[in-house]
């Protein structure tokens, strides 16, 4: 068996406009690049070689509280070394902090030969989402190590589904303003009128149906968010005039990444994917807020080895 | 052209448990029977072969008021004559009203060479949902006129979308009391927590998946509904232990037809469907309701024309 393991794990975009806290898809850029080493020496010891400043002590580290739920349930000594390579900045609405608890336990995972379920890791990495924003949300961490496009339908008990869809291009901005996911969870509103929710849920129901149809136009015309959206987006500097110009210009359809602030538009093609990124820079541009682009598409493996 | 028309138009479960007011099928199993006549006097005359006592005043009958909509639309006299044969029992929750709007439209349809659109005829036969409840919902007669399991994404605009799904058996039971729907509407609350809707949802998007990929543990573990069931199901004496029994006894789930008082069960094979009727039968005999039972299949079709 390998006592060493070097993966990538990809950032992701969860909710996807309408699916607020059950869907989400992997990007293939950017991902975060990851080191485990089994060590004699029990116990696990964390490294990043970034310049985030994240916590090492394993309890406070996203990676480190995933890795530590496995460890527990592996009831034997076990010996890990960690280092972390983040590309995939803290705070950008791209799953960071997935990327982080679902690589460390796949590479953990994989080091012990594959003994853990992919819902079981689905389970430990969601301890470093409470680590991270208080929450065991799943919505990145089922993309980040399934890939493609997923459903959590339920988290008690978990129901995770795969979701078929056809080829997507997606145009991500991220612009370098804080919105803490903590601050975008309290602006919301406890209770939703009826008549809103049965509006989103019939957007949810054709997003579902558009993905696994393959088809474009039911997809972008259920790419709808009449409720979260609304609020969430005043956060958003140029949220409103970036989304329009997107669309005018072709996308599909999109909107805020997680909690955000990334911005994110889904597209058929490349071309238009790389029209929709030069508006979200003159929309920026204009603002005056430093921003960083992906042009990119649907990640469909997941967090992968690499080998060297 | 043909002068004479005559059609059977199906009932149909609509909301299908957590999908409520978007989606719905159609059923084998009853059906009304109606002929409709082109006459050289125009305007429209309604006959009833039934003993329900339904208005003949075309502004007041559902059928009538859905025919009107379309003659309006038609721009040229037209003159019809429409006799309505209902099995479906108005009140029963199984979509009589729609049965009623979506036969007499598809029927002139026909008559007039099929010149309007399938959307043009739901549109048309929600003014016929207008008379019966007051309000113009879609979820009964998009089923009925297209066949199998419809989503209605959206109303304003229309927005239609056909889901495919595996073979599915239907047990009905109607216990003959009398749930109005503008009640059943009243009864809920206009306002949902957000943390029920985002189960909801989760459940939506699960049934859509479900029904698509052809998996029916999918399917049944997405058949839940936090929202509506709880507050209506109140309005059906002996729901809970129908519920309960029939999935113990291998349904895949189920709950209220439209607004009830029916309750309608998805099974795998006949003969669950079969042995669901027999506990559903055993649950009224118990309680003293009289009933009406159904065990069918969905209706692919939609309204089709009966050729003697």
């Amino acid at each position: 068996m390998s006592k060493r393991m070097k993966i990538s794990a990809p950032a992701t975009v969860a909710n996807l406009v309408c699916g607020f806290d059950i869907l989400g898809l992997a990007l293939e850029d950017p991902c975060d690049i990851m080191e485990l080493e089994c060590s004699d020496e029990p116990g696990l010891r964390i490294r990043h070689t970034d310049n985030y400043a994240l916590p090492v002590v394993p309890e406070l580290n996203v990676a480190g509280a995933a890795l530590l739920a496995l460890m527990e349930e592996l009831q034997e000594p076990v010996g890990f070394d960690l280092t972390i390579t983040k590309c995939i900045k803290p705070g950008s609405g791209l799953g960071s902090s997935a990327a982080s608890s679902a690589g460390a336990v796949v590479a953990a995972n994989k080091l012990l030969g594959g003994r853990f379920s992919g819902m079981d890791l689905v389970r430990f990495a969601m301890n470093g989402e409470k680590v991270a924003s208080g929450v065991k949300h799943a919505d990145n961490i089922t993309p980040c190590i399934y890939g493609g496009v997923t459903l959590i339908r339920a988290i008690h008990p978990l129901d995770i589904v795969q979701l078929e869809a056809p080829p997507l291009h997606v145009t991500v901005i991220h612009p370098q303003i804080e919105v803490r996911t903590s601050d975008a969870r309290q602006i919301l509103r406890k209770e939703v009128q009826l008549k809103q929710a049965i509006r989103q849920w019939g957007n949810i129901a054709g997003l579902v149906a558009g993905f696994m149809k393959k088809d474009y136009d039911l997809i972008s015309r259920s790419l709808e968010d009449v409720i979260i959206e609304p609020v969430r987006s005043i956060l958003i500097p140029g949220f409103a005039e970036v989304k329009q110009r997107c669309i005018d210009a072709g996308a599909l359809g999109g909107g805020i990444s997680g909690s955000g602030p990334s911005i994110f538009m889904l597209n058929r093609d490349e071309e238009t994917a790389r029209k929709v990124e030069a508006i979200m820079k003159d929309v920026y541009e204009k603002i005056g807020i430093d921003y960083k682009t992906y042009v990119t598409k649907v990640n469909m493996e997941g967090v992968k080895e690499i080998r060297d």
